[in-house]
């Protein structure tokens, strides 16, 4: 008798932001994505109560230290092995402030397809709510995101820089940068058309960065964070 | 023969963040308000073929200089006072780089109701496509977001600073920023629980900040745009 081999449903962890509290502020995809996963793990901030309304299993996981994110790594790797549709549920955006690419870094190390939903962060949700703009014109043109926890101890690591609207001036972006102490090899993510059809996506440095072509609505990452996931060890 | 006064329906606009351009971008919240606007007045980069499932009236309004803004909030005030529900339908996040801020003191100062939905942001859309994460752990704690529109002309205005995750260290956050430069008098909103049945805002000043409680989860915006609906005027 031979052995039957059965084709596998292939796994998949998606990295949802649930975005600030409000289940109404969920993005639609969140929304849908939720509803189609087989287990949902979910973090200390998102509202268990909102989470209700989605049939897979629902797992609640702190995150209080290292130890602990390696076991949620491990638990994410291991549905992901069995076939299963997997939610990683982050309160707000999971690329910003939520260890969302420390978890994409160790998926991708270990095989695993990811995908990273999106979602409306705290700094949106109190700007609309408290009706404060987060940026305005002659009164601040730049916004910066830290997180007060730990804030007095923090190393003086460079901060990543998002541009917007730099598609025309890119020598002058990288001239600005270079001035501030950013190094020539500085890597930078050009991002033009995220989400949209069009989407393209370059990799590039600071030092080349003059040389490069890109059309609006263009979105440029300028940091050590575009090398990101090429460090699965960290 | 006496004037009738019928009850007026009372207008009201919604800055509404259309996010990134994938219309499963959208907040649930953002899907439901434009399904029940009269009206949506919406900007250059916003595709128009994806508001066609909308039943409102569609207003391409383009925003390039002072003047047109002034149109802009003109055409908003008219339809609000006309008694429709205007939808304000802005790429991204309104009060991200988006004008919502002018808006909406506009808007407040001529008495009309208005209520901001947030939205993805072009920089969370790009970290998830690019799967670059915009913070990591050890690599960068801090987010910077500019505009390249200009960027070398800019006025060495101060930032917008937005602190996640501060409850327990307010001191330590007030220190860090006079340190920095901020005067005593800069305004500062707290907001708890935003978005949440529990929410609560406050306003203090740098000076007044160690002084204050908060409970988690809390988000500061720091600097003079929390001023920013007092001064309609701007």
């Amino acid at each position: 008798m031979s052995t039957i081999h059965t084709p596998r449903r292939q796994g998949k962890v998606w990295l949802v932001g649930f975005g600030p509290g409000d289940p109404e502020l969920l993005t639609c995809k969140a929304h849908r994505i939720l509803g189609q996963a087989d287990v949902l793990f979910y973090d200390a901030l998102v509202p268990a109560a909102h989470l209700a309304v989605y049939p897979g299993r629902k797992r609640a996981v702190g995150k209080r230290d290292h130890t602990e994110q390696a076991g949620i790594n491990t638990l994410l790797l291991e549905a992901a092995q069995r076939g299963e549709c997997v939610a990683r549920v982050k309160i707000g955006d999971p690329m910003l402030f939520g260890r969302g690419g420390e978890e994409l870094a160790f998926l991708r190390a270990h095989g695993v397809a990811v995908e990273v939903v999106p979602g409306v962060s705290a700094a949106q949700a109190a700007a609309a709510v408290a009706e404060v703009p987060l940026t305005l014109r002659g009164v601040a043109q730049r916004l910066e995101l830290r997180t007060g926890h730990g804030c007095a101890a923090a190393t003086p690591e460079r901060p990543t820089v998002v541009y917007y609207m730099g598609a025309a001036r890119l020598a002058v972006i990288a001239a600005e940068l270079l001035a501030e102490g950013h190094p020539l090899g500085t890597p930078v993510a050009l991002i033009e058309n995220a989400t949209r059809p069009e989407q393209r996506i370059t990799h590039t440095t600071l030092a080349e960065l003059p040389q490069q072509t890109a059309r609006a609505p263009l979105t440029l990452i300028v940091g050590e964070v575009v090398r990101g996931i090429s460090f699965p060890g960290r």
